[in-house]
């Protein structure tokens, strides 16, 4: 029998309810092992649910940590802090941990894997980077016979499904993320998902894998993409090209640079048919190549299903048990980073449009909105310039175009 | 120590050696052993290669056979029947086997399979669909928790690439592949990539593992490339598609449907961009939803790559252990597959004409070839009025219409 401490009934944990309730005469058979959720910590017990009568609902983490016959403890809550607690003080207690939680693995990556390897024990996340897609594993095994040069991807399933239907409807923002809010592909409070949050505490876990070096969440350069407007996705069209918030680091020099920002993609790149709330991975391996993953990028079953590969990988040992964060020491070089830009300002007047037009190709232009798309320039000079002309965040927009 | 047995050493041999060598050491580390190739089965040993002077040429298998420090044979020769002999007996002497040859996985898969599961040894065979891309792992492992219901797959680089070529620059199909064959994309005698069957063998892997249950060679209907001509190409142009040479296997009704054939593929699909040598593999599970791994489905070191990741998980013991096929009795329903279809015939006369119309939405035609798009309509309902009107093959060109 393995038991398992659930914490979190949300989204996702009831995923791995139902999956694990669906599967458990098939998965004993593949297994040998009965597998089990024996406690869940909850926040109210008096909440009505469905839930098979043998397990049992908990409101102290303690009941958890102190039950002997518990070895796999599964994090599924939102929470940073207390869930650092959960982690740590679990792998202390000599259990084994699977979180999907990316706030908290973004934070203390580090730690845990060190705890984790110190104790011996399994410390997996594979759902904490695009939900149901299978890419960390992958990740961690092609490192063992790669170097890994790049790590790209479409990693916020909620900012991609916006600025689909922004290209698909041309609605403006605002609507789509009200409808979007109405279906339950976006948040309340929206703005650890658009502003790149989210997609910057994905990038740190895969860029600090690939990287093999610590990546931490300050040296990503972040933009999010609440800015963009109808006129944006107009002249990105005429561009024969899409938008997609992308994540990317890359190795240079004796470092890397790693940015989350809004990438102007053309229609005949593989991204450009990632949509809606759909997330890919793309990383390049010395020997292997480019590989891309792509998948949902979250959802109750999806995600569900993650969780519990890590759990079934911890049950028949089949994960690898190397540590695999390296120990590089990588410099940041976001300062050398250099591209072409799509960049729209609103309310420019003469002293803007001048100063635009010295860095740029072309300059289309509506109702004072004005937008360049410029010639190579470095990343850090528009932002220097953004700012020594006051152009604050919100009124403008800005992308790399990728080729 | 870990010592490997090599069965050739053509592309996919010298990839294995080149990336072991040169990951020697961090594979110490990271693994806890050296892992070295001990003997090479070659035909020739007097051939002049740069190889490290500790590794044995042997010209006959029983050296590798009988050597009880062998505990891993690596086969990456292209062969049958040779094959065949030496997989069989090297799991009955208790060597694990990896293999990167679809054609005796294809041909043996039960035999191998149930012979590793009686014998408690790992079958690993990574490489031999979808050359470098990690997905028969990711598939075997998704199917602990889900039910997968179709797989469709870009299996063949050679197909693709000559595919990608015509649609791009617009010449026809034999300048193309003789300019494949001249960069070393396509072999001297072509047959098995471009009539389909290499695809189809790898279909037969990946829908037997899908749908867990046997899906043989002959239960896949399968047509190939040869007989694209510009014209046809042209008419996909203008549909604003691309053509693909796809293998799909889906669950229908108590049984399934499975095709290899040349597939219209609308340029906002995913497949649409999936070009030159590359393969793509998307399987459908009911927890995770759609799954895509792109990547090099050939070359040297990707193969070698994939290969080697088999190596290592028989060496930290992280393969999962269950036989991994099923034992679903499937019927085959091949012949009520249904869909619109792309048909070009040559040298069409009236009655040709007249009985094409009787099926078509649209007819363009140029210099005696017509060619139509159907209505919804039975694949075998059009295969049965091209042998009614003995329209022989290489005559026409047939491609379903992707939605």
């Amino acid at each position: 029998m393995v038991n398992i401490g659930l914490l979190g009934l949300g989204t996702v944990g009831s995923g791995v309810v139902e999956i694990l309730d669906k599967r458990k005469e098939k998965l004993k058979g593949l297994t040998g092992h009965d597998i089990r959720i024996k406690k869940v910590l909850v926040n109210d017990s008096s909440k009505k649910r469905k839930l098979d009568p043998e397990i049992e609902l908990v409101l102290d983490f303690d009941e958890i940590l102190h039950d002997e016959e518990i070895s796999i403890i599964v994090e599924v809550t939102g929470d940073v802090e207390n869930s650092y607690k959960y982690i740590s003080q679990g792998l202390k207690a000599g259990k084994n941990i699977v979180t999907a939680n990316k706030a908290v693995v973004s934070k203390y990556f580090e730690e845990f894997s060190a705890l984790a390897k110190e104790k011996d024990l399994a410390f997996l996340y594979e759902a904490s980077v695009a939900g149901g897609i299978p890419v960390l594993k992958p990740l961690k095994e092609q490192l063992l016979l790669n170097e890994v040069s790049q790590v790209q991807g479409i990693l916020n399933g909620t900012c991609n499904y916006i600025l689909s239907r922004m290209i698909d409807e041309g609605k403006n923002y605002h609507d789509i993320l009200k409808s979007a809010q109405d279906m339950g592909y976006a948040e309340a409070d929206p703005t650890a998902d658009v502003d790149g949050i989210d997609t910057m505490r994905k990038l740190r876990i895969l860029a600090t894998l690939s990287l093999q070096g610590k990546i931490n969440e300050e040296d990503i350069f972040m933009d999010g993409i609440s800015s963009i407007t109808s006129f944006d996705i107009e002249v990105i069209k005429k561009m024969n090209s899409t938008v997609k918030l992308i994540g990317e680091a890359k190795s240079y020099k004796d470092g890397f640079t790693a940015v989350v920002q809004p990438t102007i993609v053309p229609r005949d790149n593989y991204f450009a048919n990632v949509n809606l709330a759909h997330n890919s991975v793309a990383f390049n391996g010395s020997e292997v190549g480019e590989l891309k993953f792509y998948g949902p990028g979250a959802g109750k079953l999806p995600t569900g299903n993650a969780v519990l590969s890590d759990v079934l990988d911890i049950v028949t040992k089949t994960y690898k048990k190397n540590n695999p964060l390296g120990t590089a020491e990588l410099k940041n070089y976001n300062h050398e980073i250099k591209g072409r830009y799509y960049l729209r300002v609103s309310d420019a007047d003469d002293n803007i449009v001048r100063s635009l037009r010295r860095i740029s190709e072309e300059m289309p232009s509506n109702k004072g909105q004005v937008a360049i798309i410029t010639n190579e320039i470095g990343l850090m000079e528009i932002k220097d310039l953004l700012d020594s002309l006051n152009i604050e965040k919100g009124r403008y927009f800005l992308g790399r175009i990728l080729d």
